[in-house]
């Protein structure tokens, strides 16, 4: 059985660190020196190694281009204010990554692989994890199939991967959202709680729409009513009505589990505010929004974690939130943000030490 | 402006034809000598070369495998009796492709560069045409987005290519299918009309879980109410109810246009054949086979032309038919066979000389 320890190390000749301009660091633009690459075939993961960031040879009757068997994670890791690096809940992340997989017909990743392959892969480049706040250097995992056959059936043999980027703030303007009533992300019984390749491709053209009138992004409603509210972009959404929060549940599997969705849900209860996840719809929301009783909208998510909304357009109607005055939403960040970087103590067991 | 005359050869030093096991050609398992490849950036298709089939040098952080901007299409090509090379009906697999990438927010791709490219690489690998019946040439055009960017976006850069598979007969054995009432491939609103990736990789659990309890495929059905019938695992599917052949409608989006589809409609209307195009739920088959009116079941794709059924399940009901017996499905998949082949007049213009 291959182990973390086995992992092999190709050193670098020369650091690209130095060419990196701190001041500007995009989401997800730049990469560090080194990727860790692994193979499975026969049933194990092989070829285990951290090696130099280079590009991948891959024949061009890949599965994964061809079929989009190929799945995802994001994380973050900070530097705490003692210079300490940790990794933000990557055990939930490594749960979903193996739900997703299941969905989608991969093998699973064992923990070996996803958690010491990337404690070990962030440890060797430390060096690169921004120092700023609201920085971070942003963990990708992912996994895509490798056979070369235009049969369509599970592929035999996979890749994982994990790459690193030092990532500036996410753009932090409170966010315009279009409800999205034509375009649909996720069904029940399809793939929308798996965080696969195909469920990103498949969001941008309503999103290049809301953008296009003037929006950042959009409400993502129910496929068969387009009433029911599911997740806003890539972000889980919450709702404050009267001092109660709500999110929308996931027993459809139509939206993905967020890790952050996970830890906001926690920090509410700990701020004795309680949290509904149950189905809400788009009428209950104008109605509480018409009455007074909306107080802030927010979305959830590893890269911006709490992302304001300032705007929800529905049907004609705009309905305008003072981001100013969104004390809770506010509130749960900074108290997160506080945890990652040792400010407050990790009450939840949250932080993972590299 | 580029144009197909601009296209550049590279050639080959030595072909692989003489490894072919000519009586062993799995679907889409072997490549011929050359493909094609063009690259998108700045608004135009550029570096258009057909060369030597090789692997491609490609980024980990690429968008196409990280988020599916990834679609695809699947033609025949045959030498007729006379030894002449022709296309089946490849400017309607442009069309497709062209309604998928508009879908997935990805560029046009123009005729010059899909018929006329795909011409030149078939003038090209001639010799390797079976010249066997039920075998061809499969023609696999695509394109994927190529930013190496994690941030999720329409990609700015693509590639196109097209790649040729010497291939043998589908396996041709009448299909036991499992109507699947748990998993969903499309909604409307979704991308069920488009051939993108994600909808294949979405679409292995089901046909797994089916295969495991002895079905080859399971016939989807819709999202909502699991009832109104879809598609029969890649392909299209028609039934035959008294005498009257009905397939269900184009217009929720959650079907993909099928070429053959199109050309069995055509084929059935020319038999003096009526063709209902409606949606069409389970009970009403159920009802039709049980007081005996339920006469063929069939599915329709590019691969296997025309594949007949000889089970239904249904909710621990079997459904069974004597595909001896099914005189449509196996005339109008004889007409086709022999328009391709040269035998029959081509009288809608279906053939394209290469």
């Amino acid at each position: 059985m291959p182990a973390a320890k086995d992992i092999k190390i190709t050193k670098i000749t020369k650091s690209k660190i130095n060419d990196l301009d701190w001041n500007n660091l995009p989401f997800g633009k730049y990469f560090t020196d080194y990727m860790l690459e692994a193979d499975y075939a026969n049933g194990e993961w092989v070829s285990v190694a951290i090696k130099p960031y280079q590009p991948l040879t891959l024949d061009p009757a890949l599965t994964a281009l061809h079929y989009g068997q190929s799945i995802f994670e994001g994380i973050k890791a900070y530097n705490n204010v003692d210079g300490e690096t940790y990794i933000f809940r990557p055990h939930e992340n490594l749960i979903r990554f193996n739900k997703s997989a299941d969905r989608m017909c991969m093998p699973e990743v064992p923990e070996w692989l996803f958690i010491d392959g990337m404690r070990q892969l962030i440890e060797l480049e430390k060096q690169w994890i921004p120092n700023k706040e609201n920085h971070a250097l942003y963990v990708r995992p992912f996994m895509f199939s490798t056979d070369a056959l235009l049969g369509v059936r599970p592929s035999l043999t996979y890749k994982f991967m994990i790459l690193l980027s030092p990532t500036g703030p996410y753009f932090a303007a409170p966010m315009k959202i279009f409800v999205e009533e034509k375009y649909t992300r996720a069904a029940p019984g399809g793939v929308g709680f798996s965080k696969n390749a195909g469920n990103y491709g498949g969001s941008l053209r309503a999103a290049t729409e809301a953008q296009k009138m003037g929006y950042d992004q959009v409400l993502w409603t129910d496929a068969h009513e387009h009433k029911w509210l599911q997740e806003v972009g890539m972000m889980n959404v919450f709702f404050l009505i009267d001092n109660k929060a709500i999110t929308p549940s996931l027993e459809e599997g139509t939206i993905l589990k967020g890790v952050t969705r996970d830890s906001v849900i926690t920090v509410l209860n700990d701020l004795g505010i309680s949290v509904e996840e149950r189905p809400i719809n788009i009428d209950e929301l104008v109605q509480a929004y018409e009455s007074g009783r909306l107080q802030e909208v927010f979305g959830t998510g590893t890269a911006a974690t709490i992302a304001l909304i300032q705007e929800l357009f529905y049907n004609g109607k705009q309905m305008l939130f003072d981001v100013q005055q969104c004390e809770i939403a506010n509130k749960v960040k900074n108290i997160l943000n506080e945890v990652r970087y040792g400010l407050l103590p990790d009450t939840h067991n949250w932080l993972v030490k590299v």
